[in-house]
């Protein structure tokens, strides 16, 4: 489904009115069942949907463990997604009840007792190479001004990038991605193009990922769960610039 | 409460790390209680909280009608705020059950069936003057580049600005303000810092505010719901432009 339309707007500029196509950015409505059951809405970009909804449902502890059910429905229509996660077997659905007017960026992690001891070193020039090819692979965003984007990256190269009108959505796409394709959380780096809530942070050390990398600011709350969890934040990271909030003992030309 | 912290961080540019002291937003949980109950998390900035409480649990229809609670008690504490609001007499909770664990940016609107038919017009230079002054009295955004803004503006002023980690927070400012302060929605403006999603367009019809301008760009379903709302959206207002999104009549200069 495309994550982009044209759309005829009226374009004002230097005192005059015209009338021009421009590309919006989709939102859609995605309903979440497990085995018929409707329990969560979420609002996104129609594109990783299977990821999304992996990495939303176990990170969130909606679904238990670190295994993927494999039956994912997906039904498109005008007005909504419908996606249709179908399981045998045991799974615990967390006796939570989750009211079907739950929508976007709604999280339930409240509390999180990890320890991140990832021995990932890397040194900054990685960091300014990897955040570069992440930005060129920023399509959408360049289009449309209105989407953002994360990735997963070794200290190489990024291996998978999502987009989506939702930052948190994002993230669920990169993590439902590496739970997919097996891919190991160790060394790895998350890196986002906005701000790092509280959220943010959890989500990603969730994982154990060791290290959130982004061009915005991080909160107070994000800083002092991180610096607990043992997860390295860097922000700001723009030109030959960054800021390292907490744990930065992970990046390895710091004298 | 201080919306803004120091921290000791390290910078790094051109290639040297540098200690130093910078400003981060202070992100808060606050807890949500109704006579005791407690209803729902929010994540914020530790500002215009009253405000905050009102504008979110009626908006979202968590408390039925129009109306304020009188008696809002907030607890300060390191950790978290706890918010009570004690309620005499009938309240409607509608019937929802809201999980603890539901976090920021939570929103229970998913469908309104409102008109706008509100007369409010408007000239491109006053929406010009608005968003100078709005830019100006973001504060906060200035300092740290991780908060957003929303604010209530008639033709020729800004009424009241707010200020918040979470876009959609700061929108439920803003009209919190106005119901505590029975300023009626009537002819109207909300200008916003951010991305118009879905979310944004159903709070801001829900009181039939006719207009909702910002420097960001709308996502698809934002204007597929208020172009059948009759809200009227304008996006990228940036230096002499802006888009016009959807119902445009407003803008009054239009040739």
């Amino acid at each position: 489904m495309n994550p982009l339309v044209t759309k005829k707007i009226i374009k004002f500029q230097s005192e005059k009115f015209t009338p021009i196509e421009d590309f919006i950015a989709v939102e859609k409505r995605i309903k979440i069942f497990v085995n018929d059951e409707e329990i969560v809405s979420l609002s996104a970009s129609p594109l990783q949907i299977k990821e999304l909804i992996i990495g939303f449902l176990i990170t969130e502890g909606i679904l238990k463990g670190d295994w993927c059910p494999e039956k994912i429905i997906i039904d498109y229509d005008e007005k909504e997604i419908k996606a249709k996660v179908l399981l045998e077997g045991f799974v615990s659905l967390d006796g939570k009840t989750i009211t079907s007017g739950c929508m976007s960026s709604v999280s339930f992690i409240t509390d999180l007792k990890v320890k991140i001891n990832d021995t990932l070193s890397v040194n900054a020039q990685s960091l300014f190479n990897l955040f570069r090819q992440f930005q060129l692979k920023s399509t959408l965003y360049r289009t449309t001004g209105c989407i953002h984007a994360a990735a997963l990256a070794d200290r190489e190269k990024i291996l998978f990038i999502a987009e989506d009108v939702g930052r948190h959505n994002a993230v669920d796409k990169v993590v439902g991605w590496a739970l997919l394709n097996k891919i190991p959380f160790q060394e790895k780096i998350m890196l986002v193009s906005g701000r790092i809530s509280s959220e943010m942070v959890l989500k990603t050390a969730k994982w154990k990922i060791p290290l959130i990398v982004s061009r915005a600011a991080p909160t107070s709350l994000a800083v002092e769960i991180a610096e607990n969890l043992g997860l390295t934040i860097i922000g700001f990271l723009r030109g030959d610039r960054f800021n390292i909030y907490c744990n930065g003992e992970r990046i390895n030309d710091k004298k």
